[in-house]
């Protein structure tokens, strides 16, 4: 059969619609979201994958072990607060936390373009080989690939994790009625560090990026015996997509207190200057944990008492009602409906 | 501190004569090995790394899991005898083989051009999950990410690898003198079949990449109770440098006999052509055994039990002498010395 008329044939029609990737592809939104629906789950099916989870979760021999993977494209590669290589570190190490897993092994694959500098290389790794000392996690295999001039943007990372579960099963399909929601901290420094850079922006302090690895607030949390059901970091698409992504992996409405999101005063009036919602800005050292609700007090304390979780806040619940939305009671109380992030808003944030 | 005062400061003087990267930084011969030893190496350096292996060992639990990743940049997409899906499911599945593992998990990660079309995307996943499928793996989890038109070229993917291990430890450092070296077929068709098409050079007929899973020879060679010291598959490089890698590592002179080294005569017409010597020239789908000299006939046998390395040879063998080099002795009797690649040869085959 002629491989173009099996593409009309089997491809599913919302990818048809698209006849090209488009920046909004790679979002992390809705847009995302259906491409992986109809052309990779597809594919790929099988249990773990079927979990749409940061990372999978799988048993080999007698422990489970969570696998995880990204790749980093952000740009620029350096900016307040960090780089791409510490991006990478700290992404991946997060992800396996996400899934109750203490981090252990990462792989690194290097995809260079022709005439990137030594010393960017230099920087770079040595940013990575300090970010992997501070979750203590090993770089224990890796690969280089050179590209032509002009068919990369300096270097492209990707980093795959491995990581010993010590948590029970977390995941959307265990939130239930009467959760609590926790944040761990305030929300869109990332995105908004990143954005003032690539447009040059000149604030009164600059903002840095909130990067940084979640390994000790999350092993705590875990360790402190309270019951979780689900976590997940505040990457691309921001904590609207997030939460929207986990109200309908569970089937339950989401309800969340704007007034207990943080947002820095900083990246509040950038925000506003930038036309962006800081709820759907990018994160990179940020989580929500979902946990039982008598729970609640002691989990918000725990995550407290761990410096880079000091303004954590409980900041909502899941309420007794099969409606897979998120809604928003704002600080003038009226209540707005979070949708996952529609578009592209920030690209190559990470 | 002057992060640039930092790198001038820190930086060892092998790169310092690179202020930037070049194609064969990522060929996979002696300057790749530098940027390694003398850049990643030092910075990442734990046990498992320094291996030098296509995959690290590590033990999580009660079994030693066999952990890899690649990228996968090769030009063009698509090529007589597989696609870069193929490839990305096939290299890394071969690179937890040549770790005795039995492949088990794959992640993949995508990092698209704006602009590439869905059709292409939609059958390159197509083979990807054909791939998967023949070598009984998963993909278990993955990320897409988008960058600008004019920042890649198409599509990159990256995939990471977990098997579990059921031989028992292969490394160079096992290799000793009077092992026999087995060769899995003829080598030279990977590169060939990819110049063939970028050069657009017509031949009689045309030859094929050797793109291939090694699972079923490898674990039945395993099975069979041979002792095996060492496996690699022959890839950037090809055969040449990657028994120069062994020697260096192993600290012995490998011997090879090249009226065993089988070249099809296409690929040896091509080769003349175009100036290339098959013997450095990338496979996907070869590699070479070292096992124990007493078991050499029998793992021969097992290895021609399989279709894919009917063709296997007995090549050459580690003789008992402190020299780590590879030497080759030719059709006509004389002998000469087989170095790591230098420069780039065939640039973005893999």
């Amino acid at each position: 059969m002629n491989p173009a008329n099996d593409f009309a044939l089997q491809c599913p029609l919302p990818l048809r619609d698209y006849p090209v990737i488009t920046m909004a592809h790679g979002g992390g939104g809705l847009l995302q979201h259906k491409l992986l629906e109809n052309l990779f789950w597809p594919a790929f099916q099988n249990p773990l994958l079927a979990e749409e989870h940061d990372g999978a979760v799988a048993v080999l021999g007698d422990k489970p072990l969570a696998f995880t993977t990204d790749s980093y494209v952000v740009r620029p590669l350096f900016f307040p607060g960090g780089n791409i290589g510490t991006l990478a570190i700290n992404g991946t190490v997060n992800d396996l936390c996400m899934c109750g897993a203490r981090p252990k092994y990462l792989s690194a694959g290097f995809i260079l373009e022709e005439g990137v500098s030594m010393e960017t290389l230099w920087r770079i790794v040595q940013s990575m080989k300090s970010a992997a000392e501070e979750s203590n996690v090993q770089i224990v295999t890796g690969d280089i690939k050179v590209v032509d001039k002009g068919k990369g943007d300096e270097l492209y990372i990707n980093t795959a994790g491995i990581g010993v579960v010590e948590a029970q099963a977390l995941s959307p399909s265990r939130v239930q009625p009467g959760d609590a929601i926790l944040l761990s901290g305030d929300v869109g420094r990332h995105g908004v560090a990143i954005m003032a850079v690539r447009e040059g922006l000149d604030f009164e302090t600059t903002i840095e990026s909130d990067c940084a690895p979640l390994v000790e607030p999350v092993m705590k949390l875990i360790g402190s015996g309270v019951e979780v059901h689900c976590m997940r970091d505040l990457t691309r698409g921001g904590m609207a997509t997030t939460l929207a992504e986990i109200a309908r992996k569970s089937g339950f409405r989401i309800h969340i207190e704007e007034k207990a999101v943080s947002v820095a005063e900083g990246v509040r009036g950038a925000c506003e200057m930038l036309g962006l919602d800081p709820l759907y800005v990018a994160n990179e050292g940020r989580f929500v944990a979902f946990v039982a609700a008598r729970d609640a007090d002691r989990a918000l304390s725990v995550l407290r008492s761990e410096p880079s979780c000091a303004d954590a806040s409980l900041c909502g619940s899941v309420l007794a009602e099969n409606n897979p939305i998120v809604t928003l009671k704002n600080n003038i109380g009226s209540t707005r409906i979070l949708d996952m992030l529609m578009g592209e808003q920030l690209p190559r944030i990470c």
